[in-house]
Formats: structure tokens, C-alpha cells, sequence
């Protein structure tokens, strides 16, 4: 089973331990995006993994292309050109004290692809799933028109594709607002992971409880057939409770409650539930079974450094199947 | 507004994370000292301060000097001449392993101090405040002349000045007794830090209550129109409970209880409160929101590395207003 | 008082924090054995302690010699040879992420040792202690017979044998079961740390609690004094609950439960409490006071990386008199 | 004698050691600007020196600032505002593997400079040196155009001028030509570091050789009084020979030609000479020694990591008057 | 075009920098094998390349995948199964003082290959290059028989076949002499690298020069076209000459003789050389350039910390062009 | 064979690599001292050793004592008590910056060492060799006191003494002058590393060469029966060359001339002459062999980090039999 994802892969820059900027010297490297984070998790969990992207054709962008290689995702639809390659340095705090992070990704080689960059007859040629998130279309005109190319492409091959809807008010640079260009790329989809608020921000769907709005989305897009969310109670920068759901639209599927202390990094939690969900929806016949993978991994993910998850299927079954205890396995 | 301190400042030399002395070979490094940590964080605040001290006329002098205007404290009354550097050795414990500290400051550049070095006159002009603690007049005859003639130039330039009494053992090895020393020195102080204990083994001023103990300092020293502290339970070396209080002569000012797990850096926590609190008690009109202040800048301190609160308004602020969510800024 | 331990001494390899293996470009060294933790423990209680084990006769294995010497543990009887320094390789977890041990130690230089390699009669001169465990005769027939004719010398010289019966199933590749071997080498034993469970499968003694099982082992093996074992909770990789038992025939004594959050280094914990206990008998007159030292020691040890407890004495009464308050010592 | 420098200050990030970007997961911080530079040396010097610039109105543009302050650079004139941090990517090389830099500065806010932003009036009060690069102007129109009123506000205020008039081709995008924008720059200037292809390019100038070539550059710009440049034969990425020339319009005087190996940092080393230079013409009445002491700083330079100097002028006297030895103080 | 290599790769494990393995408590982590260093060197230079071993099938092994991939070489050939990692333990020396090595590669999850284990058929289908060396037949019969039918298979399919006869003499331990088992695997070959000693004694081939050696090699082994070999002046560990010769049966080709000073990294020189050579062969048309080619790739990897050559064709050409410079490139 | 050494041990500090002072936040640990380097050295050479000396009875003092122990080095004469840890500070410089070292080791345990706290008698007992420098009477009166008492007991016992009598003009801080003490205390001595200059400073001993100086000295001193010193050409601090030289009374035995480079550490390099020659004199029976071992020896401690020599006899025989090639050793 091959899964396609799409979209910028950043170099991220952040302070050992919990230093502040202010008084580092150092820095620690690991490259991410949302989307290709979902692609590194599938690939740890055995499944192919191709990410699309566009770099800057320098030896930083062939860095970034390295990484996602080492952690056995495909590389080879990534286009290079000009501009730069987009960053992000992360302060990651502690208990009280905030994690921050300063983006600096304006111009990327990636905002700058155009649609014809990318040949996706050929990309998703076999492919058993797309995903997608709302950073992509946020980030310039092409690379939105190169997203909705995408998934056009995969709606006439018949490969389901899923989404996440995340908002980011500081992007959305370019002159379009997110109402313009969501609901066309939304469509498409299969699966959604967005909450009622965005549904109706985005839509004007509206619903009063999850499942309300999510059967309103899915009368609104009739191709979806999955809603999800995680819900995240945020007891300290060290403490979290992550939960998640998933709607048919018939029954709402909840995960157990995971109880996380400590947060090694919380970075790319959200993306490795919505790579758990999309393995168990391609593995199991077993939507409660999926969405319990799902936040297993993502509560696990807490625990790895850096922007990817990197646990396997055995280590997120044995804690979906309730074993947190962390015993040394020798 | 300009906010003056005087005090010894240390090279502080740590293993990494919480190995143990035995097992390093390597020391991080950071310098502080109570009241230069005050001046540090003052200085986050967007406060001017200005640390008046005296270091060795050598490169590691130079360096700790560095460290200071690094962090915006003006460094333009630091003395140099004879005598080492003062060093403490920090092994950082967790759960229920002590930290420890060896102390190495004997016979420093500053302990060397003579009053005659430093024109109190002109370092004071156009401060708002003065702050000293305990620590500098137990090191040595010269210290603690200069600092009764830094205070007594404060009270006739009607500077302010607050002190924390801070008694260590150790200490006061030149031949004097706190006893003999201390009163004059408080005399001259609007906001004393201490507890009804020490106010009883210092100036003989008892009360069996914090605010008795207060009023009765206030009967002693009239200048005194502040009496704070702070009360911290140690449910182990990584997690701590921590409060702050306030009394005016009127009323006593509460904050709320700040529990602080996990502890990243214990040291300076008392002086981030110390800073919080004047900076509060200089910006604020109100003593409520001052102490919280106070207690919340403290309870940040405790996430960040070193011996000074790296701290900013906002973050204080944050917490001050009850969010110790600790979620990521983006 | 001198105390001899036998056993292999590894080089442990593990990522720095809590990275993963396949993120990792350093690893950190250790050296440890189960052993051999003993004796560092021990020396660090201020007793002498000597290692009798074989290394490879190369760079590593004398730096393996040169470890344990730093821990003032006599290697006055360690032999070299030929064969490989066992290794292995930890990666540590946090919270719900288990630590994962992958062990390659196969055909050590430890493992080719002959009887006739070690004079038991010169290295148990003047011994108070000899403590070997149950890993030892898993790993050879030569390291078996070696062992025993330790402890059969010990018995001739009337040093007190401790063991630790512990069992790995995928060590004993040698052709024997633990059930041909550990009976003989248990018989000599005055101290013996195992489960019921364990009692019954390696020498078919049966009791339906620690207490009937113990006194089932004793008659067994008439020079058994004393049987204990610990208990662990495991809440998650970071926070374990944990407390020991002692029985000496006629009644428990048993330790408080330590409540350990966080741990920084769970190898070696047993280990801590075997030399704990050790040390308790060897000097309190009172096995109540010495289980309580035991596990208070391997509660300290999990706060100190590496393999070796590195508690001193006062720090493991302190904490065994009640006091896990973690407070700073100046 | 304070003397006042204007351009970009960028963060520099490098692999530890000669790491190549492809393989390293670390990266050293450093901050450095080539005018940022000839300041952080003329304060290591013991003269007073303020940098003027403009940074991001975040973490790592208070970051920056505290790099120069640290260093005893002013930095009461720095602006802050909209844009990104300017940034470079150092790959260190050895041997005959070159060094490689990817400059990743485009929009940066200091080339967001609005001349009205710097109050040159104030900021060149009492100065006694203020000195630019060609690099400034290569920018943008904005940072063009404050560096003249700057040089302006100089020239009425009778502060005398250098530059260094370093052209790069890959700069210059804002569709501007340097031969649009320098001569106006250059009329000026007191002092001109260049080469006669540079003086021919820019300025339409031509002589035959330095004298000839500089004697021109005099004729057309007669503010000009002085004409200096260096001379570097790489052998290697790690062994260099370095040399100066200055001429007055009389007589040229050369330094001695410094044999450099091993190389530990390229980077800055031509802002070093800047630097001593510009320290000798301030200090010394000797144009002789005062090239060879810019030389001999260079030449250490290269010692240091990072891209400022931090010699003192004991040390670089030291070398200036003939001892490389290296010899080990005490 | 596509490389295929063959045989054991190691994780190699180095003190920092030039420290010895008794002072060190960190290793980093590499992994090489002379094969595969030639794919990764082949990879870096825009060839297909693609390494075929065996790993143990644990996180480890998988890491060593990731390596691979992580530097372009296809590992979708690799296996997994029982046995080690094989490992090295590499002090660097500097000076007059030497690297020292320690191998751990006994009984390795390569060395117990089974030749059934590759389907070469697959493997080789469209290859254009087959690389192996003496290293492997010394490993187990079960790698010399794999390696065997993997040459045989090349035979049939018209691929060529390059091999380093390299001997090393604390290998061959599996009961069969070179003698015994060279000469059938040295037939199949195309371009051998070896010296007349070896020749000599591996294959009773002689010759009183490099040409009539080779000459003679030819005879006797009629597949084989090119003889190659390199030549080494250690000045010492930290300076080396080098140059390397070709002979095609009618005319030597010598390379340029190369100053390498300082040397980062010595291992892997000779298959950087190797690497280099194979891409001259099959891009250039013209024997003097392939050979100097490889001898600038050789010498450039001396710069380069790792086994793995990470030079690009660029940087190589440059070199083989003749400019050491080692000038910085913006 | 044992030796034993008397001195001060310190802890020093130094940046990582050649970063400054100033710019490190780091600093790396080893321990050192002149007699101890000599005593470390030779316990690498297979000899018995055991340095005497006074640590602080901190967890400080225990970890210099295990630094002595790791290497071999018997400590049980190691006394404990009241007074500082002597530390130095070291700035490792490159090419033509010297390295600096700050001292800071006033008042440390050892200056206060009382000639009653060591039992020569029993210290010696059975030694062959007996060490100590100029550097031990320059601290402290006790610490002269003491070390008469101690070659005063060798001479006793016949145990042969040597020294270096290195003088440092700013130690000698306590009142007397080497010319008071240095004479009693080399009058003892068999072997005495000096140069001219300093024999007549000291002992008012004059003579035109190194033969004559050293004919004059052994009649001064009629226990003396050898005289050694080496010479040291400075190039630069990464390039110096050594030589030695060795008079009987009769002849002068000198070494080959040694060139360094590059050089990673220079301290401890003539303690490695001293303790190559001293086994030299006590293994071979050849005065030409002894001096160029020694030689040999100090060449290779420039590269190896920290103070003490860690080479073993077979890699100082190489060097010292002419092969400074620094080849590979598999």
C-alpha cells in the first residue's frame, strides 16, 4: 500500500533541552511539515510512503531530501528550483514556561512550485491514499493550484484522500482568503480532521455538537465519509490529556483518554494521530480499533524528539491495547 | 526607570543534565549571583539595571562581565583589580537527589572590594531603586563598608532600597556577626525579604506571626514599608510548591500557590521573585498584583536554565493571570 | 570489610536523552553489569570492594578496568584475553515508550573464562562478602564452573554467598537449563533474591506466599539465612513505584514504597538494592533499618545515569529516614 | 574615541568541526556582518564602538543584540521592525576542500531600512571614525539610501570615513547597478579598501599598478587619502599567506606576509584587518606599524571561531613585532 | 546507470576528535564497509547505486539501512535475520601518533549469509557496474558462495565486475585460505585493484613491475582489462601523499601526486579512490582522466569525517583540475 | 617496580577546541599536575605508581582522585582535609596565538599540607623511584617541609629522587625564595632536569655549556649522577620541535630531534619526558635508548588531550625506533 502526501517540509532549528534562544549557542536540526510527518509515521508502521515537495537546489535542500529518505519515505517525486528552503526555530519550554516557535518560511522553494512542476497522473499511479493539509493552500497561489491538481487527479484514480483542515491565521499571505480556496480543495476528500468551529469559519457548516456538524459537512461535501478530531486538555507545557474521535456518520468512535507526562515534544503530535487513523483505516475493518491507533501513536509521538514519529506498529498496539506501564523490554 | 545592584557575581559550573561531579568531564557554564540575577531579569523586564561589583582584571573577568551586558545590564561600574573569581560547582539532583552546590568564592575579587572604588554618587544618580542582599556584607569587612556607603548615598539621594536578609552560615568568616552588621544596614531599607525567624536571630524583633513579626520590623526600622516572603513546600528535588506574600503594614497580599513540576533549574528562583516584586511595586499600583507578579516570575524561573530568569513581561503576565497551560506560542 | 562480586562487566551504548536509535550519531558510554553494580555501590558506601571478571586484552577492556578502578572498585583480580567486550546498546524511554535493551554480548571474553583462570583461595582472602547472580552461569559452562568453584571456596573460608537468581530466557545458549546448574550454586548461598515464581520453576519449591515460599527455599537450602525481593509499580517509563522485603525465617521486614518521578536511569536499580541490602547487613544490626537502606539506595539510583549506583551513604540515609524532599545542600 | 558602524548583522550557522551540511544534525550559532564585525574588534581593541542595524522584532533579533553587546558593542541605535533575520549557512572545509557558504538573507529587515528610521545626527555625535561596506548598499534601495544620509551626516560633522568596497554579484537584485550607486558613496571616504579591478569597475578609475591605480582613485575622489588592500595566496583551505598594502598618495608601506596554518575560521578575517588598520591610524602616528598591526590581526583571525576577531592588541602587538611563536602564557 | 555493491557494513564507533578510548565517555556513530562506501561515494556523484547486504533485523540494523538511504544508495535488496551488527571501534590519531582499530565483526548477521538469501537474477537485472572486494570471501563461506554466484550471474548478464583484492590477514578464519578461494572470484573480473605483492601471493602471478605484473595478471585472469593500484607516503597521521596508476594492458596512467594536509578522515580514502575510478570508467572516455578523477575523489575524502566519500562530481573535478585552493565559495 | 610522586593535582578547565574565554559557554575537564602527569605516565608504561598529595574533602577532591585511579595510579596515600581544589583555566590557542592558562589555585588542600599528614616511611617502602618538581616548594612552606622530610627519607631508604626543577616566578608567594629552599632539597637527588640559567639562578652554579653547567652542578650536589634537559624550537602554538639531551658525568646522549605537528596538547609534555626517561634509566641499560625514549614519549603526548601521557611503551618505542609514519593500525 503506497500513501502520497504533499506538501512544505521545513529545516527546524531549536535550542538543546529547554534553553531560550537568548542564551544558546547551539542548535539542533530536524526537518518537518505536517504532511510529510504523516508520511515519515506510515513508513515507520511498514506501509510505502512517497512525499511531493519542492526544494531549494542547494546542499540544505538535498539535506532535507536525505532525511525523509532515511526514515524510508520515497523521494523521488520532489521537484528543486529556486528560492529558499522554509525554516522554523522552536523553543520548547517546560511546565509553565510556553514552547515558541518563529517561523521563517516566507518564499520557500516550495510556495514558489507551480502546478505543471508536478506530473500527479504519475504520482499517484497506484497510490492507496492522498492527504493534505490547510498549510499548503495557505502558503501561495501555485502551491494551492498544485493541491487541488492533486486531488482532482486522485478523485478521477479513485485514491481516497484525507485532510486536515488547520487554520493558521499568520499564512494565507498571498491575497486569498481561506473561504475562497478551502471548499473546492475540501470536496475531494474522503476524511476530515477539523473541528465545528472551523467547519462553519470555513464553510459556514454548522452544527452544534461534533457530531451534528459533521454529518452537516458530510450533506455539505457528500465524498466525505470520516470526521475526526483530537481534543487536548493542556495541563502544562510537560503535562497534556490527548483524546481523540471519529464519526461515520452514523456512530462517534472515541479513543481512551492518554494521560502524557512528560512531553518530550509535542511537535507533530496531531500530524502522527492522523497517520495512526489513516493505518487503521487501511489495515484494521475496525473504525474503534482505528481511532484508538491513532492516538496511541500520537501520545507516543510526545515522547520522540523531533517533528516525526518514530514508533512502530507493535510499540503503538501495545499502549492502544492499554499498556502504558513503559517496562524495559530487553 | 534605572534600578542599581551590588553584589558579588559567580562563575557557575555544572555537568550535564543531572550526572553526578564523579562522572562528568564537562561543565556547563553560566555566572550569576543573587543580585546581579535581580538586575538580569529586572533588565527582561525592559528596566534599566546596572550591577555594580568587582571582578579579576583577567579574561574570565572580562567574560563574566560579558555574560551581564549580554543580558542588558550596564556594566559601566564594574571595578577590576586583584583577587579570583568566585565559583560554585552546581551538581543538579532529580526526584529525591538533592542538588548540591560547592562553594568556591573565597577571597574573590570582590571580597577584595574598598569602598573607595566605587562612587556611589555618581552610580546612583537618577537610579529608582537600590537593591543588596544578606549575602554581600557575610564576605568581608570591605564589602560590607562599601555597601553601607552605597545605601547610605541612596537614602540621601531618596533612592529606594529593598534587601533580602539571607543569612548563610558559611559565610561570615572575617571575623564579624550578622548581628554586628545588619542593623545599620537595613536601616536604610523600604522592602526587606525575610522570614520572622531570621528577624528574631538578626535584629531581635519577634512576633509570632508573619504580619506581628512584620509590624514589629516596621516599629524597628521606620524606613521599612514593605515586608515580603516566600514559602515553598519541596515535594521532591523536581517538583515544588510555591507562594509568595506581602504586608504593607496593613494588609498581607497573597499569591496564589504555583506548583512547579518538573523543576528544570532551581537556582535564582528566590531572586526572580525578588525582581518580579520591585518590578511590580515600581510599575503597578496595586500590591495584590505585584506579589503575583513576584511569585509567577519566580515560578518561571524555575524552567529556565542558569541562575537568571530569562523571563519576559508577557510570560510572567500569562501565568500571573492564571494560564500555566503552558501551550505552544506559534 | 571487603566484599568480592564475579560476573561480566558489558560497555552499555546509548543515545543521548531519549532519542531513538535510528535518530541517533552519539552514544554515550557506560560500563555495567549486574554484578559489578554491586561492587561500585558498595565502594561508594566506603567499603572495599574488588571485581573478578575477564576482558579482551585491548584498549576497550582496559577501559573497562580503568571504569571500574575511577569507582574505587579493586580490579586486582581481573584476568585478559581473548574474545570480545560484551556490549549493549539502551535506548531510553519516557513516559508510555518503553526503554528498549538490544544485548550483544555472545562469546565474550568473560564468556571463554576457565576455572583455572581465577585462584578463588587468594581473591577470597580476607573477604566479609561474595555476591554473584544468576546471569552469570547463563552465559557459559565456563563461567558456571568458575562461579562455582567461587562459591565453594567461599563456603570453605566462611564468606557469606549472596545471589540474585535472576533469569533470562534468551541467555543459557550453552546447552544447559538454569534447572541443571543454579541448584548447586544456590546451595551455597546465605542470601537469596528471587520470586516464589522463580523458587518454583529453578528448584521446584513451592509456597503460596513470598513468606511460605521462603521458608520452602530454606529448607531446601539449610544455608540460606535470608530471602528478599522487590516490588515494583510501573506507572510509566518516567514514574515507578517501588519497595523490598525481607525475610529471615521468621519475620518480613518490610521497606516503605518510594514513589520515583521522574527516572533518569532505571538499569542498575536492583543492583542498588542488592548492594544496599548488602551493605545494611554487613553494618546495622537491625534488618529492618537494612531493607529500608536497600531500597532507599535503589530509589537514589534511579535519579543517576549509568548503570552504577553513585549514592553516598548519607544520602541514602537521609532518604531513608523519610526525608525526599529533594532540598539543595549548600 | 567611539567609532560608529552601519550594516546587516546576520546569524551564522555551522556544522561542528569540517561536518558537511549533509551529514551533520547540529549547527553553531555565531552572529557577524562584515561592519558588525570591524566593531566587535575595535571594542576588543578598548575603543568605543556602535553598531547601527535594524533586526526582527523577535527573540532572535534580541538575540543578536545581545551577541554585540556581550562583545562591548553599543547597540543603543538598533532598530527593530517587520522582516527576517538575515542568515548564512557556513560548511566549513579543510585541506583542499573548499569552504561553502549558502547566504539565506533576502528581505531581511535590515534591508527593510527606511532612511528616516536612523537619526545620523544623533548616532555620530562625537564619533571619531564611522565606516560602511559595499555590501550595505547592495541590499536594497532603503539600506542604500540611509548609508548616505549616514556618510552625509559624517561628512558635515567632520567624522572621517572608511569603506571597503567588496563587490558580489549575486547580490544587487533591487535593480540598482553599483556603478548607479557607489561613487556617490565613495566621494566620501578618507579611507578605501579595494583593488584596482574593483576601482576600474566601479569608478571608471585605471592605473597600472596599486600606486598608479590608487594614486587615480585619489584624483577622482579627493576626499580619498587613503588606499589600502590585502594580498591572500591560498595554499589550501586550511594554510593561507596573508599581506596588506596602504598607501597615502606617497609612499606605499606593506606588512610582513604571515605564513597561516593551520586555518580555524576564514570567515571575518578581512574585517580584522579593517579593523587594525582603522585602530592604527587612530592610535599610532606610524603608517607603517599601522598596517602591520591590521595584518597581524587579520592573520589571528583566523585562529578564532566565529566571524569576529577577539584579539587584543597586547596580542596583536605580540605578533605584529615578529614572535608566531605561539608560546604558552602562564 | 546503476552500481551494484556487495558486503558486510559496520557501525563504526570513534572517540571525538582525537581523544583515546580510556579517556572518552561518548562515541560517534558511523557506518561503512568498503563496498558500500563505494556505492554511497557513487551516489553522491547522480549514479543509481544499490548496496546489497545482510543486517541483524533489529533497530540497529535498521538504522544502518537508514544510513544508506539517507545517502541515495537503493537498500531494497538488503536482508535481515539472525546475528550481530558488526561493529568497529576507530581512535583517531593525529601527528606521529597512529589510528588504532578495533573490529567486533565476528560472526556478524552478514556473515551468515546463505547464498539462496540474494536472487542476483533480480538484483543485477540492468546493473552496469558489480563491485565487490576481498573482504567479503574473508568473512564465512556463506558469503564467499554468495558472493560467487553474484559474479557468476554478472558474467552472464555482461556486467562488469570491479574488485579491491585487499587481504586482510586477522580475517579468513572460516578454515579456507585466499588462495583457496580468490582466484575462481577474481576470474569474473573486469578491473582489479591490487598490488604485485598480492598478485603474488594470492594468485602465484609475477611480474617485476606494476605493468609486467599486470601484464601477467591478465594472462591468467583473460575477463580482466584494467589493473589499478594506489601508492601512499605516510608522512604521518595527520599528513599524506597520494597518487594512484592505471594500466589498461598497454599504457600506465598516472594520476597527480596529492598533499593531503591535515587529514579529518583516512578511512575509506582507498574506496573514495575505487568510487572515483568506476565513475571515470564508465562517464569519461578517456583512461588519464578516470584515473585522476579517482585520485582527487581519494584525496578529497581525507577532509570528510565519516567512511562515506561525500564529495559531489563538482568538487571532485575542481581538484582533478588542479586547484587545491581550497578557496571559500559563497 | 614502584614510583612515587609528590605535588599538587588541579582540576583544569579549558573551551572546547580553541574557542576563547569569552565566547565559550562549555569548559572540558581533565586533572593535572606536574608530578602526577609523571606518575600517570608511568603507570601507562606497566609500572607501579602512587602519587602523593592533599585534596579538598569534597566530592570534587573524590573525583581528582578517581581521574588518578582510572589511569592506574595508586591513591591510598591520598590524604583529605580543609582548603580549596587548585584549579587552572586553559585556553588552547592555534598557529601564531599562544595558549593562556589562568591559575587559580591559591590556598588549595594541598598548599596546606602538613609534613606530620604523610608517614614517608611507609609511603616509600619498597619504591624504586621517588619524583617531585620545583613547583611543589614554590606553594606553601608546609608543602616544602613536607618534601624535604620525603627525599630525605628516600636518601635514607636509597631510593633514587629525582626532579625538574622548573621555577615559576609568580608562585614563591610565601615568603622565602627558591634560593632558600631549592639547594637542600636537590641536593638529595640522582637525577635533575634544568637548564643552565637556572642552575646558576638557584645554586649559584655557573658553567658555559650544558657539560661544564652540568660537571659543575654534580659537584655541587655529589648525589647527583645525571643531568637532562630538552629544547624546545616554537614555530608556532600547532608546530613545534623537541629534542633532549642526557649527561652521565661522562657523555651526552642526545635525542633525534622531534617535529610536531599539528600539536592538540601541549601541557604535560615535558612530564612525559620526565617519566619516559625514568623508564628508561629503570628498564633498559642504555643511556642513549632512555634519552630517546623519553623523547619519543614527550613527542606523542602533544597529541593526546588532557595533561598526562596516555601512550603506552609500544607506541612510544615505534616512534622512538624512527617510524613517525602515524600509519593505520587494523
Amino acid at each position: 500500500m503506497k500513501i502520497v502526501t504533499f506538501g512544505e517540509v521545513m529545516l527546524r532549528l531549536s535550542p538543546p533541552g529547554v534553553e531560550r534562544f537568548a542564551q544558546t549557542d547551539t542548535l539542533h536540526m530536524h526537518f518537518g511539515g505536517t504532511e510529510a510527518n504523516v508520511a515519515v509515521s506510515l513508513a515507520q508502521f511498514g506501509l510505502q510512503a512517497a512525499h511531493v515537495t519542492r526544494f531549494p537546489d542547494h546542499a540544505l535542500g538535498r539535506a532535507a531530501t536525505g532525511y525523509l529518505r532515511k526514515y524510508a519515505v520515497s523521494t523521488e517525486h520532489i521537484r528543486y528550483g529556486d528560492g529558499r528552503l522554509g525554516l522554523y526555530f522552536l523553543e520548547t519550554g517546560a511546565g509553565s514556561r510556553a514552547s515558541q516557535i518563529i517561523y521563517d518560511r516566507v518564499d520557500s522553494a516550495f510556495a514558489r512550485i507551480r502546478p505543471e512542476e508536478i506530473d500527479w497522473e504519475t504520482v499517484l499511479q497506484g497510490a492507496s491514499w492522498f492527504h493534505w493539509t490547510g498549510i499548503t493552500p495557505a502558503l501561495s497561489q501555485g502551491a494551492a493550484d498544485c493541491l487541488l491538481a492533486g486531488i482532482q487527479t486522485a478523485n478521477r484514480l479513485g485514491v481516497p484522500v484525507s485532510t486536515d483542515i488547520v487554520y493558521r491565521s499568520n499564512l494565507w499571505q498571498y491575497g486569498r482568503k481561506p473561504q475562497d480556496i478551502m471548499p473546492a480543495l475540501t470536496e475531494g476528500c474522503t476524511l476530515v480532521l477539523g473541528s465545528k468551529t472551523l467547519f462553519s469559519d470555513l464553510y459556514g457548516v454548522v452544527g452544534s455538537t461534533f457530531q451534528e456538524s459533521g454529518r452537516a459537512l458530510m450533506k455539505h461535501f457528500p465524498n466525505v465519509r470520516y470526521i475526526t478530531d483530537t481534543k487536548r486538555r493542556s495541563v502544562s507545557a510537560s503535562h497534556n490529556q490527548l483524546s481523540a474521535k471519529l464519526f461515520d456518520g452514523e456512530a462517534v468512535y472515541k479513543s481512551r483518554i492518554y494521560d502524557i507526562n512528560p512531553i518530550t515534544d509535542r511537535i507533530g503530535t496531531g500530524d502522527a494521530y492522523m497517520a495512526g487513523l489513516i493505518y487503521g483505516l487501511l489495515t484494521f475493518n475496525d473504525l474503534q480499533r482505528a481511532v484508538e491507533f491513532g492516538a496511541a501513536a500520537s501520545a507516543l509521538k510526545h515522547t520522540i524528539p523531533g517533528d516525526v514519529n518514530l514508533a512502530t506498529v507493535a510499540e503503538v498496539d501495545t499502549l492502544a491495547n492499554g499498556d502504558s506501564s513503559g517496562k524495559l523490554k530487553r
